[in-house]
């Protein structure tokens, strides 16, 4: 049996697992990234030791680790492994992850984007069932994407960032997104802009259960308690997401659109008014065949992948296309 | 030298040429389409002879033709060679084109959509300089789009229908658009959205010295002779235009964006309103990376495009891919 170690490096924490070729996960571990402590900190005190323990635990049950695939949340350059000013790794700037995990672990490393991973694995061992084309969508704070191409090989575009859908503009005279552009799906389908929706309701003095400053899962408890508001503002960031979902069907015609991330686990409440405005909107031929699902592998997802890529999946004779497309 | 015979099939005329291996093209004929005169008066009556009388041309100058492509304007299965309701083609219903030619011509035939195939000559020879990803747009009574990945090959989607940039939303409470949406780009940077739009400011009784009915290419001369609704009409395509590609630049990353088609030969008039837009709404990263560049091919776009088709270029390994996808 061929083992891997994915580990995903996010900004609140750093999860790892054994995945096996089949799929198989053993060895589940997540630690506090403490990301406030600075870069040397998370690198030497969190990722290294977890990655060690890992192995370790490996080694003693006989389990032989071919390599290590680690899923970064921020943008990258997955050929040279460096990443960018992640945002939720505070001290970072440019830094070369993947060199600096080669020198210190004696395997193979490879790194990607975590939206990226997360489709790798959906499509894999997830709602995509191994069909491509494949367009992922992170839904929480933000909103990332990943999209995945026939044979399961990731779209990196020419700069190592394709895919950001959370960046698509649905409205044009819409509401600001941090990224300086008004009306983007993250503006207006995120938890953030849940939770905005919900705030502003409350300040206009609308009558809810809902606490003041609540969370998007608190909205979600509200909402399956009956609560108007909180079923308005599901409404409100379904349609805005079905309107993207519509948009990303025509562009790409996938196979599967996956809605993965914190928001989702809002299930039906997001996903109902999501696929009936994507029905309302989409052409005739993505409408009767693009699938839109719910994301099977939860948060386990980038780990998933992250090994999946470490096993070989995801690239496809990388440094030669990347050479050809010049 | 190695010769291909392009054919470009649309609403109003059929266009060929000889195409070499280097880009050179001889004998290049063009003849109307009478698409009102039904299916079997354009394929015996006008698509055959225009074939063979090319292929004869080529024969008696001694060029030796390995095989024919042919751009559809259509939704079409490149991979069965169906083409599905031409729009702009009545009476053709669902017609296996590939199988009818390949019977009739004793030489391999491909076919492809028209704006896949204008993406592909404009990737190899145009605008694109043989860099991929490259995504096209065609801007005329619609809005067609094409994405090409690395090596030139062209992204068919799950279904043969990649591409549909027209119908990607902009503005989901903007202007009806004629597939059922509403604020598609298609709605509100074609052509026809530009001849809408100085239509409406003519009926609100605005002083313009653009004619009633006027046509795109009236608007643009009028544009360059400074009349202020022209420029207006102008300045609101360019801005529509450029949030849509700032929208598909952070999707797909690409490294060329290239706007073809009618609309696109009032060149500044609309390059300039767009670029600025899609600076002022794009992520950094593809602000300053992504190339926004007027076609180079003009109307033989999909002449060219279609020859590389049948030189090779733009499919790679085609059915295998398609069955792994299952």
């Amino acid at each position: 049996m061929r083992w891997a170690l994915g580990v995903d490096l996010g900004g609140t924490a750093i999860k790892a697992a054994l995945v096996s070729q089949e799929g198989d996960r053993e060895e589940v571990m997540e630690v506090p990234t403490q990301a406030w402590m600075g870069r040397d900190h998370v690198l030497e005190k969190r990722l290294l030791p977890l990655i060690e323990r890992a192995l370790q635990r490996a080694r003693s049950r006989g389990m032989k680790v071919e390599a290590v695939g680690v899923a970064v949340a921020s943008p990258l350059d997955p050929w040279k492994g460096v990443v960018y000013h992640p945002p939720n790794l505070p001290g970072w700037g440019v830094f070369p992850l993947l060199p600096y995990l080669e020198e210190r672990l004696y395997l193979p490393v490879k790194i990607d984007n975590d939206a990226n991973l997360f489709a790798l694995g959906e499509w894999k061992w997830g709602a995509g069932q191994g069909h491509a084309p494949l367009l992922c969508l992170t839904l929480g704070t933000g909103i990332g994407g990943g999209i995945v191409y026939h044979r399961g090989i990731i779209w990196h575009g020419a700069h190592g960032a394709g895919g950001e859908f959370g960046h698509v503009t649905i409205d044009m005279e819409g509401p600001p997104c941090n990224c300086g552009n008004r009306g983007c799906l993250e503006a207006m389908a995120s938890a953030t802009a849940l939770e905005r929706w919900v705030k502003e309701s409350q300040e206009r003095g609308r009558t809810t259960k809902i606490p003041p400053g609540a969370k998007a899962i608190d909205i979600a408890r509200a909402a399956r308690e009956g609560d108007e508001v909180a079923l308005e503002a599901f409404q409100w960031v379904g349609k805005n997401l079905g309107v993207g979902i519509a948009a990303l069907a025509n562009a790409f015609d996938p196979r599967v659109i996956v809605l993965g991330g914190g928001l989702s686990k809002a299930g039906m409440l997001l996903l109902e008014p999501a696929v009936s405005e994507f029905e309302r909107r989409a052409l005739s031929l993505q409408r009767e065949r693009v699938k839109v699902r719910l994301a099977h592998l939860g948060h386990l997802g980038g780990v998933i992948g992250a090994a999946l890529l470490a096993l070989g999946e995801g690239l496809e004779n990388h440094d030669k296309v990347r050479e050809e497309e010049g």
